[in-house]
């Protein structure tokens, strides 16, 4: 079991892992890709780097992580289950235990825009938390890839009918056989109050819910999963960087503030000594 | 007039001025050494910059800061004044105006540890704050060089007479005619409640205050100078970081938290984003 899982490889989740490797933490970080920094083409602001492109910091910074000798996967997070001690992260290739978990997933985005009017009105962003009331019911569910697949096997005991809804992705998937398939573009939500309809173009599906695992997690999605605290879009972290889940820490751009690099490390700097404090109680 | 003068050129100073810099602002950047990073031999835990030691990453930001126009002086603040529409910093080789300060000066150190019981009994670090109380006194003033003879020049029009106690330092500036010189170390200070005596080994000398310019202004004499509100040994700065004085803000290690380059570097951009709206407030 790693004392750490911090999910996300840019600047806070790098300079978090190296702080926790310092402080004798085993530490192992996932990864999807370079977030933000993959689109800032030049940086000239961040001390002593003098100019540099965003994507090349963004390298540097995890090659050198490594040399530390830190784990660094470039891997997907599919799920996150609570266990009586800690906490189990499913991703594409794998599966991990840890006491603690960093979200340093950069800026938290919003949800599917086209869904937003439905939010808590039939649309849903987690089979876990959610599904049960969609128990017999005919519903929808927007994705395409291993994470739509989990929600799906998620809500499958539990629901009438589920149909998935690719939003013009290429399925990567196979799905069970009950399973009915939309692969058309998805243009928009209807329903009195609660969802009722999603229209793809000149088609009209009925529905009694919808559920959105559209792409990768994100902190959104992220944050939806496991009851995190969600404020004008940032995560909501203490004085310590702990969300309101004791162990769920983040750093970052996820918590707001000046989106720029220095932040971000310094946020994982502080993140990782009271995530270490923190350590250090439970093993107390 | 300057926009700001930083008064420091540590990571919190650079940081600090290159994002005043970009937002356009008219800037100088003061610093007198390389502060604590001279003493940290290698430094392996910040973000993308690999192995370096403290000294070459100094230099390095410093290097750095001037290539994108930053003018930086290697000199020392000796007094700073109050204008009615910002601040006068006199320092060694020059006098300079500016809207705003920034105090990057690096941790705020104790006065001197010798004195410590009597301050504010008779020993003071701010001739222009307190000379006033010494009006026709014999004193002592404990220093031996430029910011010394800037305290002893306010002094010398209020008070009876005046010692000069260099505390076995090189005298580097010349004395008014009528001021003594004791060059002997100083050993204690003696006193009930109020000081009383300066003691040099076997030698007692009978004053009636102290004032304590010794060595260069830090941000502990700053501090004292300006009136700035000190907690626990570090400067109170609000969310904006700005100190209790408006116009004068602070960042890095002087204002305590995590003393890491990463926090440094993250402070500054943030204190001159705050500092830049105050700035562009006064100009509406």
């Amino acid at each position: 079991m790693y004392d750490s899982i911090i999910i996300g490889m840019g600047p806070a989740g790098i300079s978090c892992a190296t702080y926790l490797k310092r402080y004798g933490l085993n530490v192992l970080v996932i990864g999807k890709d370079l977030g933000a920094l993959e689109l800032a083409k030049e940086i000239e602001n961040f001390y002593g780097m003098g100019k540099i492109s965003g994507h090349d910091l963004a390298l540097k910074g995890i090659k050198e992580a490594m040399s530390l000798g830190i784990n660094i996967c470039h891997d997907e997070v599919i799920n996150i289950d609570y266990l009586a001690n800690g906490f189990n992260i499913l991703t594409k290739k794998n599966n991990y235990d840890a006491k603690t978990i960093v979200l340093a997933t950069g800026k938290v985005r919003n949800g599917f825009t086209l869904a937003k009017n439905f939010e808590g009105k039939g649309v849903s962003y987690c089979a876990t938390c959610d599904g049960f009331f969609y128990r017999k019911k005919e519903i929808a569910i927007i994705g395409y890839n291993s994470y739509m697949l989990h929600e799906l096997n998620v809500l499958l005991p539990l629901v009438k009918k589920i149909t998935v809804f690719t939003n013009n992705n290429e399925l990567e998937v196979e799905l069970p056989a009950n399973v009915e398939v939309v692969k058309d573009k998805i243009t928009s939500f209807k329903g009195n109050d609660m969802l009722e309809q999603i229209i793809c173009g000149d088609k009209t599906y009925n529905v009694e819910g919808c559920f959105i695992a559209l792409g990768s997690q994100n902190a959104f999605t992220l944050a939806k999963h496991l009851g995190l605290d969600i404020k004008n879009n940032n995560l909501v972290v203490n004085d310590n960087y702990m969300t309101n889940i004791p162990g769920i820490f983040a750093c970052g751009d996820v918590i707001g503030g000046m989106l720029q690099v220095a932040k971000a490390v310094s946020d994982g700097a502080i993140c990782a000594n009271n995530l270490n404090n923190y350590i250090r109680e439970l093993k107390k």
